[in-house]
């Protein structure tokens, strides 16, 4: 009785760590102001869950298609496309139980075992996790930092390709780092995957967390839709973390492929969900912009709060809900070696909970500087301005 | 841009072209009767959804734990190990979408590609297709008509078994055949996992589904827990197909995976239907009672009537909602070589729609006899007499 070898590739998201480290100082009596979370303590707006309930009421509890309800699918297929500047068919949509299943079932679906994936580091972890649990070879690609943000180094993602490499997960409006790309850094991706015949994995679970500016998705550059999987989520937008909702948008023969792996894997996403993700479409957008106005004075705070602090820096980011600091200085200044290090020391002498760049994948060759991850979607301001401030008389005292 | 070549050995759940021929033919205005569902239509208890509600106001609609909340953990153990007469952990128990997710799993985490696991056939469809798709070579073991049923062919079972075998699935309370094991056949599968040093999926899904007796765990027998993965499921028990809510009972080093695959696959359960799964499992059991009432009523009506029809025969299954009448004397006085054939003259003829034993499987060498699977938990008691009585008209006018 031993168990498979695959095992030993499985990788997973460490930050769950940094929640059991925090919920156990909690515990113990302390204050923490929780950085750590991806989450929103905001939530999921009442006509939401009314259509739910109505749709319970009308006797949707039973099982639908592996694919979603066909309802859904368009109007996924409407929103997802006009928000995108595109004509999105609801055949290409297929409904997922959120967007993470996007990532294996794309991975399942377009790479061998012993070919090779391109995948931003930072960044989320479950991107190399499961390459590598497929028994593929992950290839790391780097940013560096801009006056204004981060930008993928092009010339790196230009020397790693093989002829075995068959894919690029490519995650504009980038979680941990917040990074958005250029026109030209987009169609430079855009023209690598065209020239190398590569898959695409988009993921957008960003696209509209943003405060200014519109998003673009590389789907609209010619030639790129029939070789893209959009990863698309409820989760951020319509502060649906745990309902389990969202979509993938794909070329027919791999959508019909995802829909046949829904089949097998889970039947199909929850059934009543579904209906309270067409009122999220098509019902009052309102409380997106409400979320989106407490969202952007927390970051503004954030950012300010991080920039007064001695040997922290940070620019401020038009998208998503994490701020991602140089705290090369401040950690010189207290003498910690590892990012690691400082964060735990950070929680235990002034309760601020964060992850650090090493949740988000193995450091780089030639990285000499050190971040950490500040998510605000889980924090209130007052909370905020407590927590930084603690931070901030603690490096500042060293 | 090629595809991924173990797509090659994905199969499906084939019984969804039965419900679209069904769909079709009703959509032409047509009257069909649906007995080819193993859905329920029976809605989901209003204090369940009541409990979801109040969780939802109670704010949890954020992320949770992979392996899923403690409360429902402890509940499900409390709850599978009183009814089974055994202790059960809540560190065992890992919350799954339903049923469904335990099976790939189960397989992920104890096969590796060129090994072989014994599989029900006929059963359920995604046991073959999963063990295909993850490289592994299935060993479809069958079962031999009694005069109550139907019993395992253990010589073959047996004979099967090599070096290379390192799983068996097990599905006591069977779909779509509704066997049940003796205690002597049961015990016999246990001596054979133990002395082939196999692990087991016992497929639990249909244990409370009964009308007379008690079901018995494999797990209840000495040294069968420890090599055991249970699969259970709230769809059936509590009508929350839909609501996709399961677990696996697990030893503890494969409950630890399960919980990371699960991280990895989907982060989590949907939140508020686990707290819904708590009131399920703590609240009255009256309606399930009353489900349990109809649907004997219907099982009763459905087997008296199939045992009306010139050439067809079945016994009463005590569990599951399915029954598997032999119909090779009406496909041989009707002239129908094939029992696909039979099936789709059956809709166009009668408006009667089911699957039958090709749906589950490819059929065994020495296999003479033919079947089709009647479910009746999807379909009511007057509709249930109508189609039967149209069946009846149809074969014996032949």
């Amino acid at each position: 009785m031993d168990l498979a070898h695959r095992l030993e590739r499985l990788g997973t998201e460490t930050a769950f760590a940094v929640a059991q480290a925090a919920a156990a100082w909690t515990a113990k009596g302390n204050r923490v102001y929780p950085f750590h979370l991806g989450d929103i303590n905001i939530p999921t707006a009442p006509h939401i869950i009314e259509a739910m309930n109505a749709a319970i009421a009308d006797g949707k509890t039973g099982y639908c298609p592996g694919a979603g309800i066909p309802p859904l699918r368009e109007a996924l297929a409407e929103d997802i496309g006009s928000r995108r500047g595109t004509s999105v068919d609801p055949g290409s949509i297929v409904v997922m139980t959120g967007g993470k299943p996007v990532i294996t079932k794309f991975l399942q679906t377009v790479m061998n075992p012993g070919q090779e994936v391109l995948y931003p580091n930072p960044g989320f972890p479950i991107y190399e996790s499961q390459i590598e649990y497929l028994g593929g070879t992950g290839l790391p690609y780097r940013y560096v930092p801009t006056e204004d943000g981060f930008a993928i180094d092009l010339d790196q993602v230009r020397s790693l390709i093989t002829p075995n490499t068959v894919a690029i997960i490519y995650n504009d409006l980038q979680n941990p780092i917040s990074a958005e790309s250029t026109a030209a850094e987009r169609e430079a991706i855009a023209a690598l995957a065209q020239e190398h015949d590569l898959w695409v994995l988009s993921d957008e679970a960003y696209f509209e967390m943003r405060y200014e500016g519109e998003s673009t998705s590389i789907t609209t550059i010619p030639g790129m839709a029939e070789r893209t999987v959009i990863l698309y989520t409820f989760s951020k937008k319509f502060a649906m973390t745990g309902s389990r909702l969202g979509c993938a948008v794909a070329p027919p023969e791999v959508a019909s492929i995802f829909a046949t792996l829904n089949t097998n894997d889970e039947s199909c996403t929850t059934h009543y969900v579904q209906w309270a993700g067409i009122e999220a479409l098509r019902g009052t957008q309102q409380p997106v912009f409400d979320m989106l106005d407490i969202l952007r004075e927390r970051r503004d705070e954030t950012c300010r709060l991080v920039n007064e602090i001695p040997g922290m820096q940070v620019a401020v980011p038009k998208s998503t809900f994490y701020v991602f600091p140089d705290v090369t200085g401040a950690m010189q200044r207290m003498g910690f070696a590892t990012v690691g290090e400082f964060a735990e020391q950070a929680l235990y002498n002034t309760g601020m909970s964060f992850c650090t760049r090493q949740h988000f994948g193995r450091r780089q060759p030639g990285e000499e500087r050190d971040y950490i991850r500040l998510a605000y979607s889980g924090i209130d301001l007052a909370d905020i301005q407590e927590g930084l401030g603690r931070l901030k008389d603690w490096v500042a005292s060293a």
